[in-house]
């Protein structure tokens, strides 16, 4: 989202409790202690294997821009509290209006395949300005990690086809659809039906007509004429208006007219009805009257389940049209990503880690400065490593299971990998170029191809292997066994 | 939304379709035709009973900031069909810059309790600026009704008790986040966490502090006094860092200085674990300490089930904070609002009614320019009657259910009645005030106390009756008939 979309400050697009918190600290003295937040998930999106990194850019654009302007420290000045009175000193509406974050940031880049518990960003900074960025962080990161992986998986389902994102009315507002039609291409798709989309991020836009377009004129086949006459080169006809199989003789003939004028009818598209049969019916039928290279549109509710179930039964349907179920990740509406406290630098000048407790494990957070080693061999990437940079792992390592420290693997120094985090931010100045996104859609799909096809199943995938380093894993369990003592 | 939120012309927020349809009308010289499209739902979300009209608001916004910029034609005029020319003739931009809506609106006022088949919004123009106002229409109304739905949802769930909005970080993008905080608030929510929110909307803004808090100190107790003394008049301690139950105790010993300096603990929040046991053992603590004012705050992943569940078992939670399950509106996180053309004025003068045909009867749409009638008695509403503007009920009347002809309701003249739609927009210019947001809130719950209790339960609720009047009727089945003989 180009940082000049929003004709207001977003400073305040968050949570009160971080800014009574940013108070508190301000007040107790203690808003510039160093401090290390990391931004992770626990658990897949759609009982899947696997999760695209997605909303970096809008980040960036957020952190460049941010800065409280009057009129926020104008509407602070008016909270009160339960008393009346107002919630906070003036000297602290000071300190706002001249912070500007000064802080690192860390991130997987946007398209990477990540997995439970791995840093996606990572905050160090004065804890104040660590603490207020928490809720814009995670709106921005996952809902576009979360649109993005469901259009990677109808991606993985739609194989070579073609796939249109049509979702904008039913999105969650208006950048719900915008950032929803981006995180889409990025996922996998092809185009997009919203054109401010289009003009914003440089997607693809593709339309069609509606059945509104047809019920204006007296017959269907005058529609389809007066379509084909006016837009001779985009030319897909909807034909199940009225009867589906008579729409597609209809299309035919519009399409002979069309041909006698130079120009190919594209596709026909099918929104209703049993589009198996239907598709079947429409091909035969368009390639008994000459028609091979006309392409079948199929929407109608789809989603990956459908596309894979369709594709099974011999649908001829080469260009799918996902609108709500895409946009919404109707299935699983939410990642339920989070962002901790890992570190925070003592007086003494020595990191003191940080962990959250829960009666889960699944739920109890794992402190230090985390970086994700990825290893790979020829065939693709093998396991995630996190590991904590203040003890990197030298030469042979061991990797644990947080969930079972039985299972290990261990990894020579021979082992070829790649750090997943690049640095981002530098005491808040930006250092990290912003790839197009075509070239972060590219990424995806690079990525994909080196996960096994066992994880990139949709029932009951194989779950990637990732574990701690084996100092971190002790560092963790050390912490746990403390904080459960007290 | 203010219109000045955003930084960029909006009009482009559609499908692609709707603007090469747009350039059909205009290139058939049809453009001008007058239309009427309804703006309608055929279930109601959450296999509930009721749904709440939303997004009005926006809509207003919206319509009055219509108009292409210059850069919206630039782009514009770069899309190509397939055969790469342009896919606009100049004279159409030229056409699109000087447009601005000039047509009718109707609506039913935002807060009003609606139901299946009736109009939210109806649409009266010429046809090109009408169907460019589908996809945006549908995107404001679809997803603010929705959550303003499931928020009254968790306000019958809640009762008297306090209701919070917490779901900013897993809402769906910027405005995903900010419409949805508004929506919720009319919906019966008491206040958001989200800041932004309050600054635009007007909304009470509530927050506590998050778990990172307590983690950044050397043990909970000393967090606790640290926040209770730099805000002691905003004081809710989250206890659940560790150990809940210590965790109410150390609340008690920070609620205890805090009473000493002349301030009140206001409340301890539960965002783990067992929310009943919890609370029903946290009250014991605060009462036997003294503190029986201090209330009890319950979050985590809540939603109207849950809610109802924990009262049952009596749990001690009077501050309820609702996050990802109602800014998803988890469930169902799409509500299904179509956009049809139901008239068309011929050359002659005279309306020529249209309707789409489906296999599915709920599919097949309505005719007419459509007015919902609404009687009511001493207990509250009876039943709407959708009609026709041009052929009105007079004197007694009867209303048939649309999917089944046999069950008939009848009306004498005298049965009391309103109309819900409004004059909103005639011949481009706003007629209608608009509401506080306060306002539009308390017609919810007005609206909610009109319906029998069987509508609004959660299980099977009874069908609220909503039927065609008569000539209605008459005319969408000789219509339906017409074209099943085509």
């Amino acid at each position: 989202m180009p940082e000049s979309f929003y004709n207001t400050s977003l400073s305040l697009l968050t949570d009160l409790y971080q800014i009574t918190m940013a108070y508190g600290y301000w007040k107790s003295g203690t808003a510039g202690k160093e401090s290390v937040f990391n931004l992770y998930f626990r658990k897949h999106p759609f009982q899947g294997g696997f999760t695209v990194a997605c909303g970096l850019s809008a980040v960036i654009d957020y952190l460049t821009a941010f800065s409280f302007a009057d009129d926020d420290l104008h509407y602070l000045r008016t909270l009160t509290g339960t008393d009346g009175r107002p919630l906070f000193e003036p000297g602290f509406l000071d300190y706002l209006k001249n912070l500007r974050f000064s802080g690192d940031i860390d991130a997987v880049p946007e398209g990477t395949v990540v997995f439970p518990n791995e840093p996606l960003v990572r905050v160090r900074g004065p804890i104040l300005q660590c603490q207020l960025l928490e809720t814009p962080l995670l709106t921005l990161v996952n809902f576009q990690s979360l649109i993005a992986t469901k259009a990677a998986r109808m991606r993985l389902a739609a194989g070579s086809d073609t796939l249109l994102e049509f979702g904008l009315r039913r999105a969650q507002g208006i950048d719900g659809g915008l950032t929803a039609s981006r995180a889409a291409y990025i996922g996998g798709c092809d185009a997009t039906s919203n054109v401010l989309a289009g003009k914003l991020y440089g997607i693809p836009v593709r339309g069609t007509h509606a059945h509104s377009w047809v019920m204006s004129f007296a017959d269907e086949l005058e529609s389809f004429r007066v379509y084909a006459d006016v837009l001779p080169n985009n030319v897909t006809l909807l034909v199940d208006t009225y009867d589906t199989i008579q729409g597609v003789k209809n299309a035919i003939e519009a399409g002979k007219v069309l041909r006698s004028k130079g120009y190919q009818l594209s596709a026909i598209r099918l929104d209703s009805g049993d589009l198996a049969y239907l598709s079947i019916e429409a091909r035969r039928l368009l390639d008994e009257a000459g028609f091979p290279e006309t392409s079948i549109v199929g929407s109608n509710d789809l989603d990956e389940y459908l596309v894979t179930s369709l594709k099974h039964q011999g649908a001829k349907i080469t260009i799918w049209g996902i609108g709500t179920k895409l946009v919404t990740a109707y299935d699983q509406p939410a990642l339920g990503g989070v962002y901790k406290l890992a570190a925070i630098r003592n007086p003494s000048g020595a990191w003191e880690y940080k962990l959250k407790l829960s009666e889960q494990a699944i739920k109890i957070s794992t402190p230090g400065l985390q970086q994700v080693r990825r290893f790979y061999d020829e065939h693709g990437f093998i396991s995630d490593m996190i590991y904590n940079e203040e003890t990197p792992p030298a030469g042979a390592t061991t990797m644990i299971d947080p969930y079972d420290f039985t299972r290990q693997r261990h990894f020579s120094e021979t082992t070829p990998y790649v750090d997943l985090l690049e640095p981002i931010f530098r005491k808040g100045q930006l250092v990290a170029g912003q790839p197009s996104i075509h070239a972060v859609r590219n990424r995806v799909q690079h990525q994909l191809a080196q996960l096994h096809p066992g994880i990139k199943r949709f029932t009951n995938p194989h779950a990637y292997p990732v574990g701690l380093e084996q100092q971190l894993h002790q560092l963790k369990t050390d912490l746990i066994l403390q904080l459960r003592r007290q």
